[in-house]
């Protein structure tokens, strides 16, 4: 069979039918002629237009948040009367719907184009709008993804947005391939967090032709095109001894020598439990709190709250629960706070503490709620705050956590200059927990979110290790939350480099697992030493590699 | 005389009367109504859009670039026919064209604004355009500037714009005080580019009553409301002596003992040649080339670059000349190069060399037509390149100075990856020259261009420090060309951290020679050990000072 190669960013073989999102629309023929019916065609166009317009209501609310303002605004335009007079005046002379659809279309969107500014920027808008309609016209398939059908098909895009993903479920995906993204793109996050196998950074991708029978393998990077029979029960076969081996690891996180690691499960909200506790999570390394903030108009009340972390924190008797306090900002604006300073770089802006300090009642209300949730429930709640950078900030929330009488309170590392002065901060802070994906963002002043910039988020980065090491050895106890973690041979690395426990989405940890009982805390030391004596990424990753020879069993 | 605070960062004294920027336009009352000429209000109405929108075009052109796109785009939106008819619709019904215009320009804000999303960003541009538009009906001033008058007018604003203040020059404006900003701002960095005196982050700025006479003190931070005659001639007086005390110290820079220290001057074209010799520049430090490349639809040829590089470097003979490449990017884009992609961050985007290595022509061309000019000229020309962060991209860079014919060729380090990693950057690389205000950017991860986020800003912070000690460790000549090097007492404590040369706007370098010449190096390392054991700028800034004794005698 033909392979195509990636990155593979989520462990594991999946195989089916390739589905093909967002194939472009071909332009509908110049001069294409309708059979006469003018008033059946203007018809047949305002239905498509309406299709299409309150399909992206529809997807706007069921996605919520900032999307659905897009997609509302989206839904509008495709509405607009002066483009519906234009497709009519074109009909009325004669021209076939989808023909004058696209050139309504088209030259609105050229004047938009032209414009530049604002209104430029709702010119790739019309353009996606156009492709929509004419595609309904002719009965074409775009945008959305399939109904769930009787096999699991596999995803192949150019990249996908969280809009584009926001229902799938492991039943209707059985893998991912994407032409762009790296290690630590949404795709990626996404699919770890499902426990489907993908592939990102795949040349050719999306010129994999549509129902393609496709076999993926997210540990090694590999994409089969029209496998055999043979072939898919070889790969499948070969990831279930796989699998077995690291499903034969079992109890807590530790290297072959004993020295422990806790092993935690990152989460978004209570539906995630059952998935931590299936992969043997001994507890939650981060609890991300702003599903209850995000998409609606008024606060939470501290009793809505209470009950909901109050549900992670009983699944989780007698083990850490770490949760981590809302992180809003410019780019994840809260309905009910007045409206920030317009940002021109919302990742650099007022977000994480730097908003709290602005509304401390909303970080009050929150610290309140999470220390009734704690009473009475046997797991070790601890809280920290995202963006932390001064000792200043550090103390500010350390003090906050006590007045609300949380006994253990600790900063996020993810910001450089956190890391640098990791030794200022440590003073009152109970504990650092490093998120490697804003570090390298901030430490390279690469966008994490900007596919052609991947390359700076890769984990193995040397100088993303030497901040893990400042941080670790600040005389403070020191987790990893962010991807890096999820990495079995980096897993290693960062438990060399003095980090005692590491969190990350459920599906890696028995890889994790796995990896860490097969080699020494010396191996794990030697390896760090190694990688960081070296000045990329992927010298980094082959020199630790060499000081961790278990790996290759495992398949890692 | 009554006195506001704030924090002074272009030292001098400058007294006018106040004029303050960007005054709100009272909302004209509910039911105001015209005298019955229907048609005569209408043409008054329409007259004043035009000159708004034509003001619009014609200070967009002004400004170039970004501005003039979004400028254009404003003006289009006054000239709006929909906004047109809808106030000829409340004039005919009896309304005042000021208040028709309030109510029909409100009701489209409303509508933008409710929708949010792309559409929504333009009800800010709406209420700006209704504000210009009931001003120039009123006979009221707003936006735009006083013309040249008899006297110099200090301009009083809650934050200044590139754009508000594109064509301001000296004779025009005797002191800049603003109520937002930090050390980093706009107004600082072009107060002090122009030499006049400024004062920033002033509480109660905007409550100066227009054309009141206030005194601004650019060292202390102080303003004062309506001083004496008395008043101004003793500030006048002091300022000159302490002016002559610094015209005193000539010569190359040093410390007291002798080690040299290049004072160099930042310019951003040949226009800057005149300001940066008559204060004394030992050479250039920074040469800013986009002037060459921003705001033109076709790349300028290499004989055209080669006369303007030649200009500045036949200025400077004998002396250094270091010239940064081109630094584009989705914030500074190219009219001549392909769109970008969108970047939901541009400062941390596809950027200086990373855009290079996109489109290496460009760079290819600029350095062909630099080595061209440097032929048969004495002075040193170096080169360097914007956002280096990897050994990799290093290399590259050098490679291609090498190709051209350049013999000396450097990184900028402004990323902290960078810095951390000066010693994996060093080998090939001939000078590091450190920027400091990205460098504190990406280093809290927090935008230098949102004054909410100043503090961080500040070049005081201990960790730039520790960032500027590991680079100028490196093993290879280290200047430093951000605006920490123009505050007299931080260039003693970065020259103490081992920096060789500083590179400022030309009006600081008196003030850095003389504080220079008046310690000695190892009073330099004493201040700069100093505030590296503090945690805080402020206690950093008092650390270092207290081993700077000779400072308050030049009034610093």
């Amino acid at each position: 069979m033909e392979r195509l190669t990636g990155t593979g960013v989520s462990p594991g073989v999946g195989h089916g039918p390739a589905y093909l999102m967002g194939a472009a629309v071909p332009e509908p023929p110049a001069g294409s002629r309708h059979g006469g019916d003018v008033v059946a065609e203007v018809a047949r166009a305002e239905a498509a237009v309406e299709r299409v317009a309150a399909d992206l209501s529809a997807r706007g609310e069921a996605a919520g948040g900032e999307a659905r303002d897009v997609l509302a605004a989206q839904a509008m335009i495709a509405r607009d009367p002066v483009l519906s007079s234009e497709v009519a005046d074109l009909i009325n002379a004669g021209t076939a719907a989808e023909r004058a659809v696209y050139e309504a279309f088209m030259r609105y969107h050229d004047m938009l184009a032209e414009i530049g500014g604002y209104l430029g920027e709702r010119a790739a808008d019309l353009a996606d709008i156009r492709d929509r309609v004419i595609a309904e016209l002719a009965g074409l398939r775009t945008g959305g993804l399939p109904e769930k059908g009787d096999t699991p098909y596999v995803l192949v895009a150019r990249d996908l947005a969280p809009a584009d993903t926001a229902l799938l479920t492991k039943d209707v995906v059985a893998a991912f391939v994407t032409e762009q993204g790296g290690p630590t793109s949404h795709t990626a996050i996404l699919a770890r967090a499902m426990g489907v196998p993908a592939v990102v950074a795949c040349a050719g991708a999306t010129a994999i032709v549509n129902q393609t029978l496709v076999l993926v393998d997210g540990a090694t990077g590999t994409v089969g095109l029209v496998p055999s029979e043979e072939e898919v029960a070889a790969a499948v076969e070969a990831a279930r001894t796989r699998d077995s081996a690291v499903a034969a690891v079992t109890g807590p996180g530790a290297t072959a020598d004993g020295h422990p690691v806790a092993l935690l499960a990152n989460i978004g909200g209570p539906r995630d439990i059952e998935t931590a506790l299936e992969h043997g999570a001994e507890g939650v390394g981060l609890y991300r709190t702003e599903f209850l903030f995000l998409d609606r108009d008024t606060a939470p009340s501290e009793e809505e709250q209470e009950a909901a972390y109050r549900e992670v924190i009983s699944a989780f008797p007698g083990k850490p629960v770490v949760v981590r306090v809302l992180d809003a900002g410019a780019d994840k604006p809260l309905g009910f706070l007045p409206p920030t300073e317009k940002e021109p770089n919302p990742a650099l802006g007022a977000r994480g503490i730097r908003i709290m300090r602005i509304f401390p009642d909303i970080l009050a209300g929150q610290l309140r709620a999470l220390a009734r949730a704690a009473e009475g429930e046997s797991a070790h709640v601890q809280v920290m705050a995202p963006m932390v950078a001064t000792p200043e900030e550090a103390a500010w929330f350390v003090a906050a956590c006590r007045a609300a009488g949380l006994r253990s309170s600790g900063v996020m590392v993810e910001v450089p200059a956190a890391a640098l002065r990791a030794a200022d901060l440590a003073p009152g802070v109970d504990f650092f927990s490093i998120g490697t994906n804003d570090l390298a963002q901030y430490a390279f002043g690469a966008d994490r979110e900007v596919s052609a910039l991947a390359g700076f988020q890769d984990p193995w980065q040397p100088v993303l290790l030497d901040l893990v090491a400042m941080t670790a050895s600040a005389g403070v106890p020191c987790g990893v939350c962010g991807e890096a973690g999820a990495d079995p041979a980096l897993a290693c690395v960062l438990v060399g480099l003095g980090v005692g426990s590491l969190s990350m989405a459920a599906p890696a940890l028995p890889w994790v697992r796995a990896a860490l009982s097969r080699h020494t805390f010396d191996q794990c030391r030697a390896a760090a030493v190694a990688a960081r004596a070296e000045t990329t990424p992927d010298a980094a990753r082959a020199a630790a590699r060499a000081h961790l020879p278990a790996l290759p069993d495992l398949g890692l």
